[in-house]
This record gives C-alpha cells, structure tokens and sequence, in this order.
C-alpha cells in the first residue's frame, strides 16, 4: 500500500456501468510523515475519505475486493483513513 | 487508474481471437491537469472514446472487468472518460 | 499494452511443464513508432509471432488468456502483430 | 519478494471492515544485506513480525494467500522473516 | 519474465505456512546476454536451479500457477532454466 492525500476529485459522466455510484478521488502520494511527493493517483474510495484526507491506497485485483468496488474496472482503492504512524524509537 | 489523452488507433489483423472488436487505442499519459508526459499506454476502449478524449486507463487483471474486455488478454482498458478534474480550495 | 520488436528466441529443456510446447521470444520494447529502446522482455507467442514483427505485449494475469497460455506460469504474452499505429491529425 | 525491515505502525481507525484485527506495518525496503534504501512499504504481518525484523515482502494478488489476508483488500503481505541470506561463494 | 542468475539462498523458519517446503532463491537480474545488473530478486524455485543458473522468473498472480507453488503468498517463481538466447541474424 502506498501513503496519499486526498486532494481532488475526479468527474465522469461517460463510464463504465460498473462504477456508478463510485467516487473517483485524485490523490498525491507521500511519504511515511504524509509529506507530498510528485505523483498522482486516482482511487476510489472505499471508507468515505474527503479531501485532505492522509489515506493507504491498495492497487491491482486488492482494490477490488471491498463491498463498494467488487467487479469494478479499477485498479486503485483508497481502504484506510491513517491515523498515526508510529516509528520505532 | 493513470490520466492519458488518446492521440492514435493500433491497427492489428493477426491477434488472439478474443480481441476480436475490440478497439485498441493509443494513449499518451498526462498530469492530472490534462498536460502530456512521455509516457504511451495501449489501452482497449470500453466506453466509446475517441481521439484527443482526456481519460481514465485501468491496468492489471481489473481491465477485464468491463462487459467489452471481458476475459480477453489485455492488461488495460479506458473505463471513463473525464468531464473535469476539481482540486480542493 | 506495450510496443516491442521480436528479436529472438530463449531456449530452455528444463521448465516448468506447464510451458510445454509454448514459444519464448525475447522482445525488445520500442515506443509507439517502432523505434527501439533499451528494455528487454521475454513473452510468449500466442499469435505466430516472428523475428522482425512489431507486437504488442500484455503482463500479469491477462498473459494466461489466450488458448496457448491457459493455467501457463508466464507473465507475458504476445497477444497481436501490429499492421499499423495511426495518429490523429 | 523484496526484502524490508520493520519500522513502524500504520494506525487506522476508519477502514474497511475487512481489514479489521490485521496489523499494518511500516516496512523500508533493503537490498539483500539488510543495508536499508530510500523506498518504504506498508504490508499487512501475517507471521508475527515485529520491529526491527529482516523481513520478506510479497506484492499483488499473492498477498491474500495468507489464513490473515485472505480476501483483504490489501496489495503487500509479510509472509516470512529472514534468518539468513546465503550467498554461492 | 525478467533474466536471471542465482546467486544464493534466503533461510527463513517463521514463515507462512503455505511456505513449507519452498526453496527460496536470491536472483540477480541480468540482460538477455546474462550480463548481472544492479537489481535483486527473490523467488521461489519451481524447476531444480541451482547457485550459477540462468534463469527466468515470472512475476505476480503467474508466479503461483505451478504445482510446487500453487496458492502460495508468493509473487515470484524460477519457471525456467535458459539453455540459450539465440538472437535474429
């Protein structure tokens, strides 16, 4: 899984059926502190994320194997909202 | 799912029998203001695109989950096309 | 899906026998114009391939969906000869 | 596989329900020496690891072939520590 | 599939249990002339090789459709041993 921020949506009329009612959010990776780094991922999101969000992004099948994405054409699923992390002292 | 514009059609007569009317189409990859990178990904289309369309490409086993693509050996497919890509204020 | 150039065979006795019968070729990536790059990749015919043809390429589990790759542990395969790539105007 | 050690915890509250009771821990990558590079990983432990372990870390579809991953929408999996790296002499 | 050549073995008692039994391998990626390159690999040995060979590894859900690694949390597996890459004239 990777570390992401939340900071866009994504918007499609034209799609595939089998993502309506999916929300596509954009995302910048970060590292492990939530520092921005300069890649863009668009997820979708699975645990109700709203911008600004510091977020773990599965990719592959993995992303669809939540109650909201099962069966979808994505390959990204944002499936925890981060908390903390905690390093080794 | 990564940003491409299409910019191209490949055009194939000798390929695996279950490609069989598909579309291949030629993407070039973009930031996520539509701005074009160096990178070119050979997607099947699964929602009617056509050229200069700015997309959604989905990679791995998930570009089989349309009703277009379905078990057919490809490692991509365009599954939205974007209306507009709204950052947080 | 990638661009690549047939550029030779891999031989190997001892395999998995799941590969039996089943083509190798070592192909060499080139960008959407056919010009070489300085990738290698070694797939699997699934299209009569020859030395010399422009292919395309597909990874992962789209590799083992085609009739000549079925169950295969291979995580390539070359799935349509390219006639043609044509850009827009 | 690639080789990491342990670093962290990844906590997480909000998260899918499949995720519930699995650890998430902050993984950076080494090379086979254990000597630590710039890349870090999140996996989900499935063989008790804990910090500071030299540990194995497997990617894609392959990370839910544990009894704990089973099903997850998770995309790296620890599935073993490192006793010892035998080089040929 | 990648080239490669083995160069050691990683020992491991606390792993999965769908582990047992596996010979796990540390590869050296190379080119298609057997040249070593900088990048490491380890993988699951489904053919016999041995320290020296040269080998190919395939990656992702592939790497568990042979019988020694079938349902294994493992995204890497030895399915060939190269005899010879023989090259277009």
């Amino acid at each position: 899984m990777i570390f992401a921020r939340v900071i866009g949506t994504v918007v499609s009329t034209q799609k595939d059926e089998n993502l309506n009612g999916m929300k596509l959010l954009l995302c910048k990776e970060t590292d492990a502190s939530g520092k921005p780094l300069n890649t863009y991922h668009v997820a979708v999101d699975a645990v109700q994320a709203g911008e600004g969000d510091f977020v773990l992004v599965a990719y592959g099948s993995s992303a669809r194997m939540t109650d909201v994405t099962r069966n979808a054409p994505i390959d990204a699923v944002i499936m925890a909202i981060i908390d903390d992390v905690q390093l080794a002292e």
